[in-house]
């Protein structure tokens, strides 16, 4: 397990910002702990739907991130994780401000790791509500950068 | 029920248009039936993960789109759907080439559409494979565009 | 609201009495309160799976029950709740004792109410493991039953 | 894998047998091809919700029991799968008759074997009727009984 909080957080940034989804959509990783991780997404158009509001895609997406991030955070050194599958509930719709996805590790196996995350938004003036709920399954696999 | 062909795909088309996340990502509608709309994305480093396959992310928001899509297809005049959770497995990973996501209706209600899709990869030479099954469930709300 | 705690598990007392399925499996309802109720299925061979322990499809049902349970505690009056979809994950299996699986309501909207529920195994020494997670989509529906 | 249909369904119907759950609800084997199950479950009081027609709980474990069988039918000799998640969509509610869950292996992996099914009703007077959709995810493990 990557036991020495920097290293960790070093670990999870480098996997995040190889993601050029990540980059293009100006997300940012805002907390890194050993099995949780917190990612936000700002309001833009290049993540809106049909309203205007952010898209449940989008949505889906950051919280697979922050959820895939968590179990990376918790896999054994030369180990990345790639997601099985997942499942989101869509609670609010919103317009602006930002989004937050918090993942949770919710089982450690050898062969699965099990997690959930929430994504709550974030308005311009502080309100936090929740918005999307997640449930996903990952298994390790090898990783194939340094 | 949008009876006429073009008339529906004129409909599927500027629900499409207003959606940034896909202008941003260069997505296209590729067909639209009545219950069955077909979007392809073609592959950039605005839609990779850490390994530089196509984002997970990225093909459920695709996929999303194509069943959303071919909800508001059966759907009554001045009413749009939108998205109450979808569950997506992955099957395959793609670094090239496009995916195209095939959304169709399986359950037309008044109260609520369910629906699926099944997500192709179709590389530079033409080979297609499998790569992700998403499985939805849509609402019927008010239209608040033109 | 059913404000009365005592009016409140009458209620849900009693929609639980009226599944065959709870009472062929000598399920009991375990706690409820308002937007939370626990139920605990014991160990039989009415549930198991082909290696003796409780079936996947066991645990499904009674997470999914808790759940419908909790929505239905947080219901108008005359309203029954009825399960759109639910998405479960196993996370330990279990030979004996008793599960209990505690479902909660995450969102009460006025159209959609959505529940999550943790499945726990109960040993016959007391001791408390994980089990599985449950996530669900309820939609209320007008009363048929007294 | 398991080539000779016989022996396949041989291997099929003793793993059913084993099921405890499956026996207390008179369900049945219906058919086995390498890939595809066919399960049925009659109605009865066993499987009943609150407005006394079949209990998504139970749709959702039958439905998991013919994916089950299904991945089991390309799996290797003397290995036994078990269910990592699923999500069920319901489409419609029953009171007699009885239901079939048809299991299709979608994905068979080394390591993951991705499956759905449909699980539809049939009626007293021949009537079939789609009920629900099931997508699942199996793990290979090693069999532990002969």
């Amino acid at each position: 397990m990557k036991q020495q909080t920097q290293e960790l957080t070093s670990c999870i940034q480098q996997s995040f910002d190889l993601q050029g989804l990540m980059e293009h959509w100006d997300a940012k990783l805002i907390s890194v702990k050993e099995g949780e991780v917190v990612i936000a997404l700002p309001y833009s158009e290049k993540i809106t739907q049909q309203q205007g509001g952010f898209h449940g895609g989008a949505m889906g997406a950051i919280a697979d991130i922050a959820v895939g991030c968590a179990g990376l955070s918790v896999a054994p050194e030369r180990i990345e994780v790639t997601t099985v599958e997942y499942k989101i509930n869509f609670l609010a719709a919103f317009q602006s401000g930002q989004l937050q996805a918090k993942g949770e590790v919710v089982k450690r196996g050898k062969r699965l790791i099990i997690t959930k995350a929430i994504v709550t938004h974030i308005a311009e003036n502080g309100k936090v509500s929740d918005c999307a709920l997640l449930q996903q399954t990952l298994i390790p696999v090898d990783k194939t950068y340094e």
